[in-house]
């Protein structure tokens, strides 16, 4: 049965999380957004929070704000995304970038393991990870052992991961929820088939955080970092946040030694001295203005609560996947992303052998989509900020482009 | 002779600056503000600025504004800190804090000088440099041979800094204005006897951008770093400033090998290729509100001039030294910043054995600075933000609390 539109608006009237779509600030000639995946749409009360800082903290209290509360946004935003990720208060630091944090946390898992000389990845994870991996594997003459999975739709499988694991086995590395299939991995499976062998973990969770449930505490993860201006919408470019599970917290030492990560950093002693627990891993001041757009994000995913974001994000991935069957397959559209709810994040592959002209065309007529080479056209579907109309209309638009051929 | 609050008012009167003081945020109660060198005031446009971007460029582009300047901002910004520091367009990028741009700068230096094993610098280098040198040294197994300069006040000379340098140098970095008694070292004479001994430099400017003058091309400097939320009025936590010379950009490479370090980092390719000058230097995603907030003071700076303020600031600290002198050495209160304006930077380091009381005390009656272990009360009077009256209030404010006893 093809969904129709009149569908579409009637699971948008039903939707519990309807009312948050007004949370967010809509442009007045709102294109159909399928990229909140990739940059979060802002939250309304971003600006505000954003004024309300710089008037206070910044503009009243001045330097006195460091005592008063801004040393501990790092960790008590961390404390907040950390909930929303299946771990305990004490663990997560926003901070840096994503980038900087996997960095940190790689160098983190290599030290701690040395004389193993292998990382094992695959080669479609996110491209920054893999690049820092690359570098600290030429740095530290490690060798990258790239899984290359049977089933791409649906990644590397604890199997595949658990044969490339050996005492050799350093660190094992993937993006929970991949960048382009969407395939949710299991990540309790593959950190123990990683801790068989006597390996580390670092789990990307840039495509997870405030879309699906993490149990990175249960799972058994040892180190994990992720991305806040996805599903967090925590504006573009926002701070990053890093895990780093208690137990490990004594021994496992990041390279960046900054003075927030110091005990005691206003003493500006001599010599370094780890600061207790997750602050160790912090290195420069923390950015504050940065961290409230950040805060006005989460606060909204909090307040929605995952249970029903993630419910919402399997039928609008449902919807955009009976969509592409019913409609878009005649024109060669295939469907590049786990047809399993329970094992798919917040969005979706389409795959089409025009997929980059078909994006630039989706765009040029105000419906947002990424292009993911070679072959996708990746819809992604925030569900605190996406209706049901609008990715029938996006959708409607790609059948639309296909059948003028 | 002793300087009056009316002859402070005179020169406030004159003071080709003055109206500047408007362009600020200033509180409902304001504060005597003699920190801005630890935290600038806000711009008054800061918050318009912010809620412009979170509008425009985010809430109505949306992932199109990656296309439409995002992404050129940390090199355009760095282009204009670039001219107020001396250095032509294309040798500076703002990202990251200072502690991860001092990091990367390091390990470039570093990298570059294989089969050396000394890194130069003092014991009175700011906090987050010293760590982050204490770090790489442990990790590589380098010395540091620190230099305790026989004039503290007015720090490392060259001739000691020569005479610590030799073959097994591969780097020497300092701060180009002390953090605690604004010193400015000679940036180009220290620059020359590094490379005499074949090493390279890192400068940290975080106290001299918009205070000072700073002629990196001019001077030889290899790589530089520097804080944004000083002198240039960016935020709490605001991303710094990391400059590489043109001439080593080809061959300088900094280890955190992240994506948009890459060149064409939207194709999401195998395999780390460096992009194209500073460009290489980047790591993770440009944080574009920061960086506008960033932007919002610079164009302060630069509407000011770089000369105007830099004559203020010597005025300013002139002023603080005079009344030191005439009403506050009776208590015991020297100055430990050099006499020479033109060897001070935009701060006065004013001793006593009991500045942190004394520091304390003086923030309690809404006189903010900042004290400086052990025994300096540092007085930081940032030009485009400070009366002549508010230097003469703070420090009658100290000369009371003396005269109490």
């Amino acid at each position: 049965m093809i969904p129709t539109r009149a569908a579409a608006a009637q699971l948008d009237r039903i939707d519990p999380l309807a009312s948050f779509r007004d949370e967010f600030l809509i442009g007045t000639a709102p294109p159909v957004y399928m990229d909140g995946n990739s940059l979060g749409r802002p939250p309304a009360a971003v600006a505000g929070a954003l004024a309300g800082v710089v008037a206070s903290g910044w503009g009243e209290r001045l330097i006195r704000s460091w005592s008063e509360g801004w040393m501990e946004l790092p960790l008590l935003l961390g404390d907040r995304i950390g909930a929303l990720l299946g771990a305990a208060p004490g663990q997560v630091a926003v901070a840096d970038s994503t980038t900087v944090c996997f960095y940190k946390a790689v160098c983190a898992a290599l030290d701690a393991r040395p004389g193993r000389d292998e990382i094992v990845t695959d080669p479609g994870n996110f491209p920054t990870d893999r690049y820092v991996l690359e570098s600290l594997a030429a740095q530290r003459g490690l060798r990258l052992r790239w899984i290359e999975p049977a089933d791409p739709t649906h990644g590397p499988s604890v199997e595949e991961v658990a044969a490339a694991c050996s005492q050799r086995t350093a660190l094992v590395t993937f993006t929970h929820v991949d960048y382009r299939s969407a395939a949710i991995l299991d990540l309790a499976a593959i950190t123990r088939a990683a801790h068989d062998a006597g390996a580390l973990t670092v789990w990307d969770l840039s495509h997870s955080v405030g879309a699906v449930a993490v149990a990175l505490d249960a799972g058994g993860a040892d180190l994990a970092v992720g991305c806040t201006y996805k599903y967090l919408c925590g504006g573009p470019g926002a701070p990053a946040f890093l895990y780093v599970r208690s137990e490990h917290q004594e021994r496992l030492r990041q390279p960046i030694w900054g003075w927030l990560g110091r005990r005691d950093p206003f003493l500006m002693e001599p010599g370094y001295l780890p600061a207790e627990g997750i602050t160790a891993f912090l290195s420069g001041t923390p950015p504050v203005l940065a961290l409230h757009a950040v805060a006005a994000g989460v606060e909204l995913v909090e307040r929605a609560g995952l249970e029903r974001i993630r419910a919402k994000g399997i039928a609008l991935t449902e919807l955009a996947i009976a969509l592409a069957d019913s409609r878009l397959a005649e024109f060669g559209v295939t469907v590049g992303s786990p047809r399993d709810g329970a094992r798919r994040g917040a969005h979706v592959a389409l795959r089409h052998p025009d997929a980059a002209s078909l994006c630039e065309r989706l765009c040029a007529r105000g419906v947002l989509v990424d292009h993911r080479a070679p072959d996708v056209v990746r819809v992604g579907l925030s569900p605190l900020s996406t209706s049901f109309v609008e990715v029938w209309d996006g959708l409607d638009a790609l059948h639309e482009l296909l059948a003028a051929g």
